[in-house]
């Protein structure tokens, strides 16, 4: 696995790449570091899927509000680049932010209508600096695939706008999301949680769960999926709910409060967000309209 | 000349190529058509410059605010395709509107800070929809090189930083300023002047003229330029000055008043927009700072 740390270098070796082996296929992770599972599971689909595996992990300060967590975000790199060894990465890109923005970035990538609701209406600008970051990572590792995430389903969403409008030539690669034996959805950000918190953060998978069980036994309104979830997590006292949404996917349209489901027309997204402390978290499922099936709902 | 409509087939044949001639380089000229001198200087230095030679043609309404000129921007495919094809392009591409978007795009690429003085300032969005073009057309073309005519000196500045910010892969050549005998910059857009107008628009290029004629003999305030350009100009009736402007190129921020030209530090840019009638030109001159020049005043 070569290490790389400037875009110079890598963009040198991404072109020598492209010479040398034309026909080849590059995966890439973008990642912001402290590798957990779900990571490794995008990185052994991109080894699998691909000739040429790349990762990078980089803590885009620009995708970060003014009051969130950029300085405490957590870090390892010595673990993390044990994990993306062990992944069968080919080059892995840690570049620092100096590198990504030698100067104060005038250009910016953005993403309407998506980017209003879910965390986009909690976190002002994240989801711009999501998708310039992302087009420039694009633009230097030129990648076949790129593989995010379900947690982050709406950055899936976004970044699938962006490819589309701007004729990128990457296919985004949505995988499913990776919990703990218990539910919790893998996040770098659970290392926050106090052991209580923890515990209290399980109502977050639970709910939606919940929510699928009466969905396989009752067409229900999105207004009774929604207060089913909400009574649920507040059980938990630490939890404070920053949303609970029902929308289509991936168009990111809201559902009508009488909307029945499951919607017949096309795949719907039940996500929340829930604030422990200081600590923000985000879980969601998808019910997917698939014809022949009993019940239309993916768990993953 | 292959002539493509279609951005998959378009997509289909840079790729093709690429994968046959991977160290093969490729010089892209995208216009708006209607194609002149100016145009035909481009291509000229693309077919030199590269391997291969890609010209477009889309009249792009997102550049165009409500009350602009879409609907009569002038056309002529016949003849243009005669010009591509004497100027030795390999891939002309012509796509309609509905092939470039398909839905209404969501997603714009946006420069700040540069766009908001000069052409921004009037035309509202225009180089929003500029460099969301031609962002989504060098993701289909991935050129090597692309060629901008220096008359539109801000869109090279903006397009220069867009590329930059966002580690696109392609180089941004500028290119002078080709004029009529007369001194007239050659634009599409001069089709719409009356024979009076046409006469009177000698005035933008003869105004810049004078302007570097004085200061060759003088150190002069940007004030002084600017009241001398404007001045020339308002001598001809039937001009409407929108501005004259003296500033940094290609960083694009203004001089204070009484700065002294020319400027010591960095290349200085003093540019024009007239309207005739519904007709709008824009002129400019760059003022090079190059040492071991008597005087480092360029007129191209």
């Amino acid at each position: 696995m070569k290490v790389i740390r400037t875009v110079a270098e890598l963009v040198a070796a991404i072109r020598t790449y492209k010479v040398e082996q034309p026909s080849s296929s590059i995966g890439f992770v973008p990642t912001m570091g402290y590798l957990h599972q779900g990571h490794a599971s995008l990185l052994e689909r991109s080894r699998q899927e691909n000739d040429l595996s790349v990762l990078s992990i980089f803590v885009n300060p620009i995708q970060f509000g003014p009051n969130e967590d950029l300085d405490r975000y957590p870090r390892d790199e010595e673990r993390d680049l044990a994990t993306a060894e062990r992944a069968g990465v080919d080059i892995a890109f840690l570049p620092t932010v100096e590198e990504m923005y030698p100067t104060t970035t005038k250009t910016k990538v953005a993403v309407s209508e998506l980017t209003s609701l879910l965390c986009g209406a909690s976190r002002p600008g994240h989801f711009d600096g999501v998708t310039t970051v992302v087009s420039k990572l694009f633009h230097m590792v030129k990648p076949t695939r790129a593989y995010f995430g379900m947690k982050d389903a709406q950055q899936v969403a976004v970044l699938t706008q962006m490819v589309a409008d701007l004729n990128m030539d990457v296919e985004i690669v949505p995988c499913p999301i990776v919990r703990e034996a218990d539910g919790l959805a893998l996040s770098s950000r659970n290392v926050y949680l106090s052991p209580e918190q923890r515990k209290q953060a399980l109502m977050l998978s639970q709910s939606l769960l919940q929510a699928v069980g009466k969905l396989e036994e009752d067409v229900l309104a999105v207004e009774q999926v929604k207060a089913g979830i909400i009574e649920r997590i507040s059980q938990a006292p630490l939890a404070d709910i920053e949303y609970v949404e029902v929308i289509s996917f991936p168009s990111l349209e809201r559902l009508s409060e009488d909307t029945l489901l499951p919607a017949q027309d096309a795949d719907t997204l039940i996500a929340l967000a829930v604030r422990f402390g200081s600590t923000r978290l985000i879980d969601n499922i998808r019910i997917t309209k698939k014809k022949g099936e009993s019940f239309p709902c993916s768990v993953k």
